[in-house]
């Protein structure tokens, strides 16, 4: 019965290749310019590339790393023979800065003929993305691997295109974060927002404050000697780091060793969501005095211009409940605690100047009291980013990028800087949108399925921030996000392999087959409605292990039955190849739960999933008696349709943090039962 | 139709257990004395380990492993309460000695109860093995993971149980021979032979003879410091690592930069198969000052008590046909160049002892000459082994643990070191028997796929040399094997992960589910078959990326399916649940190739299986048809017979080095089908 997935998988994601005279090339982000040619070249064990022009380590380092790529990804131990002609030239004008800067020229250009390629670029920044979409290029046929003949003139739309990690509430190792920049620059993204701090725990060990991670981190933290590294890894890869230490809200690793910088008392813990919560006081003299030695350490570890200072969601209450803090709001005559944040960050601004860095921080630091300088990072939407814009202050977007969001890939695609307020902004305010960051906040993902989160979604994101705005063709999107999650897995990140290793964890040594059917099915509930699922406060420490925490964000198995079941309709239920694909589908879930359900009831990791597959099995039945129906034109009994409406409302139901995303397409094949009998 | 297989391994591996009152306990090797007790211990958030007694770092680094490979196993991030008893509490007399010798003592005794679990050893080496054990116990139940109530008292039948990796003809990073230490240490192996040099490459640095990797190596090799970093990593499993420098055969990549110690004239190569061959010379008085300051540097940077020095497969034309080698011979007596071989292993074994090293070497270096202190290692046989320790001679079996041969699991299983020859020692002799080692030669893998490779059979092999001679039922090792193969993916491993990821790269972006079941039902030819499927000389740089390279050695999926049809055959081919279970296999098998072929034509890599893709679907077929005349009663046309007997003769024959091991059931089915209606 799979195999009718299988093939219905092939023929959307290939069958399109063969209907057009050149094939589809996978790239993503799409290039500003690309012109096919005709012919190919060989990927042959001779394959050589030779540098030409300014010299640079690391782009000689970068040429490595893709000689690599491109052997792990074709299986081939490239062998250039000493003397012959280089397979693809790369010549830059300029090596890559020693820091880069926002705005870098990333231009490049590439021809591939079937006699050799050609990478050219201004400099090494360029080349690197050249070399990313050459990997790209490469394709088996049945003359082995091949790049196609192609010219390609490329640059970004945006100079900000970033990924936020949060590393506080789950702490995700350097090993983690390092696959997930390769992965970054494979889809020319070249931010990196470390999240570095948060209630739960404060990651990046500072030598002047020692105790914020020997008291703020539960022991999990990167040392100073391991963020060199990890920024020279970065940098390799043409990707910038901005550090993030969120204050005055979000701060309360901070106060397990420094007390004293909280509004109320303490003691304070990082363990989880008991003890005393707080916010930074922003009305003592030692906290600025604290801020302005930690900014000038981290200011020197972190080498970009830019330093994020958080500002979001300050909880007032801490200071309202402060005789302090009141007097002095009182005594500066501020009404507001949005006021007192303006203070605090007006201060945060000039001991950031000192050290040379530009402020970054979220939607609330925007006050008309702060200068023109900062950058405004929008959670709140396009029109609030517009209205910073008017205001003359620059800006990223990072609304609709929400990756813990577990929206459909299509969603956040839809998502552009410039649409909504963007579109009534002058070209000079237009130019005041710098771009745009991904973030995968770290509440529910741990280093095993945090992949999984970010990718393959995440590349759609980068090409809206990479390619032109009119790029919008959601199934070629599809179709590349697919390609290129295929490759990523060759680059080491695990998106897509960790999930069947986290079934087996769950069902012991039993076969998995039955378990993945489920799993291909159910998708986590979208938004925030996972915190509505746990009871209790919740514990960062809790296993995630359970099927939410397996499954991919978004169902591939289910968009795809729901383009049948469109197209099905379409064709006015006539379409008999496609009644049988969806038939053999819908046997096949109708079957799954008397396979699976011994072995659900024999783990404890997978008890809570026994509702949602009898659901599956009684969607299965009913689209199976709705194409009987269909087939047979018999006007289905009263009872029948109110059965079915009801096993429909039911298993559209969240099942403990799970979605059934199966039940839609069903239901129109019911009510499409109802309606062509009806017609008859 | 696949999920009946699925259901097919849920039953085999899993309705073993519940038809039992306890649980079968999934461990490899099994122990010496296992009794189980009742209730389980649960692995809890809170779990802890306390160590008591001698303090030893290395076995504090065990613990500290242990810990994180607990929790990758089960996904539970430990958080042990301050003050709260400990779960685990493990206890050793001495700490483990900085270079381990052969037979140290390695027993442990370890007991689980529902409060908690104890861990006794006489020194660390079997605590770390115990700490093993305790992983394999964890197991997934309806009120979570657990460690069943056991008391084990555990120790090795043989002190040598090894395994040896060759380096030389495929390069093998040492990440990937990392993680198969820990794939050792899993199953208590203790000894790793390195194969560090052979004719197609030199891979440890010699600062005094630096052109044996400049340039014997082609850039290929383990700097002196990269190695001593992994001696510490096999010293903290309790691994010892004997290095191999094989000579005076095998040995053309010493010859690329030090010609002189050839017996014929270079230049040599270590690129290929192409230009001259050699074997050292053993006459020049160079030869033995060079090995002389060889041994030195090399015997101070392996530590291990044991050298060896290869001494396999002397080819004697390069003596023959070298005059001064002749008259050398005739100077000094000897007859044949076993005479010549002995002599040379006589200096070498003198220098050995200078440099405090007892030499270890294959069946060749046997010679009356050579002092009892050496070792051999038998590739010919439990004879040849016995028949050196008739003479006194200490050695390990190698024959029947050739990893690359291909075999089937319980073929390897079935190979006692002690019987054959071993059975007419005496008791003492006996003791001269210290064990054996599985090899995997590396003609053919990669870094990517040898671990499929050695991954799981050598895991039988470890029970076998540790676990007691009685314990031999293949079908409990099939099973636990399984376990203990899904158990090595979480620390590491990729044997079963990446076939599917070398499938993908064939596949493209196609699915690769029909791909797969393809996979499932063939094997790489056995023994050396694969040469004579290679035509012209073979280049060892040639990519690794077909079929044969990507599937399992041994098909699991055909091992169920023939177990399915003996069991249906015994039922009088009455059992009908066993007939709708194999109906579905051949089903799914006669119509993969539909699914398949449009697929096999579009990759270069996949196009050589065409012809087993049909293969595979005609032998479905015709086990359908055998089956509906088992079902109906009616005696079989003699058209149909001779038909399938010649399809399945031809699915028989090789296609490519691929195995298609489904045939012989099938076959069964069409001769049953022919016997059953020849009865009625």
């Amino acid at each position: 019965m799979r195999y009718l997935v299988g093939l219905g998988t092939l023929f959307i994601l290939c069958g399109f290749a063969v209907s057009q005279s050149q094939p589809q090339l996978n790239l993503m982000p799409i290039p500003a310019s690309v012109q096919q040619g005709t012919g190919s070249l060989p990927i042959a064990p001779s394959f050589s590339v030779k540098l030409d022009g300014a010299h640079d380590p690391v782009l000689e380092a970068g040429v490595h790393r893709f000689e690599h790529q491109l052997s792990r990804q074709t299986g081939i131990p490239f062998q250039p023979k000493a003397g012959s002609a280089s397979t693809l030239t790369v010549r830059v004008e300029k090596p890559i800065p020693a820091i880069l800067k926002l705005g870098e020229d990333e231009s490049y250009q590439l021809t591939v003929t079937d006699s050799g390629a050609q990478l050219t670029a201004p400099n090494s920044l360029g080349a690197l993305h050249g070399l990313e979409t050459f990997l790209q290029l490469v394709r088996i046929t049945p003359d082995g691997f091949v790049a196609p003949a192609v010219t390609i003139r490329d640059q970004p739309r945006f100079p900000w295109r970033g990924l936020l990690i949060d590393v506080s509430r789950h702490f995700i190792p350097l090993d983690v974060l390092k696959r997930n920049l390769d992965g970054m620059a494979f889809v020319k993204m070249n931010v990196f927002h470390w999240h570095l701090s948060d209630d739960q725990g404060f990651r990046a060990e500072s030598k002047v404050f020692p105790k914020l991670t020997s008291m703020g981190s539960e022991g999990h933290y990167y040392t100073q000697e391991e963020i060199r590294d990890f920024l020279t890894y970065a940098h390799d890869r043409g990707i910038r780091v901005v550090p993030e230490f969120d204050t005055p809200g979000h701060s309360r690793s901070w106060f397990v060793g420094y007390p004293d910088l909280a509004s109320n008392d303490g003691p304070f813990t990082v363990e989880n969501e008991h003890g005393p919560e707080s916010v930074t006081d922003p009305t003592r003299e030692e906290t600025y005095k604290f801020i302005d030695k930690f900014v000038e350490e981290m200011g020197r570890l972190f080498p970009d211009a830019y330093f994020h200072i958080g500002g979001d969601e300050v909880n007032g209450k801490f200071w309202d409940s402060n005789p302090k803090i009141q007097a002095f709001k009182q005594a500066h005559g501020m009404k507001t605690n949005q006021d007192l944040q303006a203070y605090y960050n007006e201060h945060l601004q000039k001991i950031l100047a000192k050290h040379h860095k530009t402020m970054i921080g979220w939607d609330e630091i925007l006050h008309p009291d702060l200068p023109k300088t900062i950058v405004v990072q929008s959670w709140r939407g396009q029109d609030s980013l517009a209205a910073a814009a008017k205001q003359g202050y620059a800006g990223i977007l990072s609304f609709g990028y929400y990756l813990d969001l577990i929206w459909p890939a299509a969603r956040h695609y839809a998502v552009d800087p410039m649409s909504g307020g963007g579109r009534t902004l002058t070209s000079e305010q237009q130019k005041l949108i710098l771009g745009g960051e991904a973030a995968q906040w770290a509440e529910w993902v741990s280093p095993e399925n945090i992949d999984s989160h970010i990718w393959p979604r995440n590349a759609a994101i980068a090409e809206r921030l990479w390619s032109g705005q009119d790029v919008t063709d959601v199934n070629s999107m599809y179709a590349r996000m697919h390609a290129v999650g295929l490759k990523l897995e060759f680059l080491g990140l695990t998106h897509y392999s960790a999930r069947d290793r986290m079934l087996q964890r769950m069902a012991g040594t039993a076969d998995i087959d039955a378990l993945r059917v489920l799993a291909e099915v159910v998708e986590p509930v979208k938004d925030y409605n996972r915190w509505d699922d746990a009871q209790g406060p919740i514990d960062f420490h809790y296993p995630l292990t359970r099927m939410i925490d397996a499954v991919y964000p978004e169902s591939d198995v289910a968009r795809e039955f729901s383009n049948a079941v469109q197209q099905f309709a379409r064709s006015g239920y006539k379409d008999r190849a496609l009644a049988a694909q969806i038939r053999g589908q819908l046997m096949l879930w109708r079957d799954n739960d008397a396979r699976l359900s011994p072995l659900l009831q024999r783990s404890s990791l997978l008890q809570e999933n026994i509702a949602v597959s009898q659901n599956l099995a009684m969607i299965g039945a009913a689209g199976l008696q709705a194409l009987d129906y269909l087939d047979q034109g018999i006007p289905e009994p009263d009872l029948w349709k109110t059965q079915q409406l009801s096993v429909i409302e039911q298993a559209k139901k969240p099942s403990l943090g799970l979605l059934l995303v199966v039940v839609g397409p069903v239901q129109q094949l019911v009510q499409g039962a109802s309606g062509q009998v009806a017609q008859k």
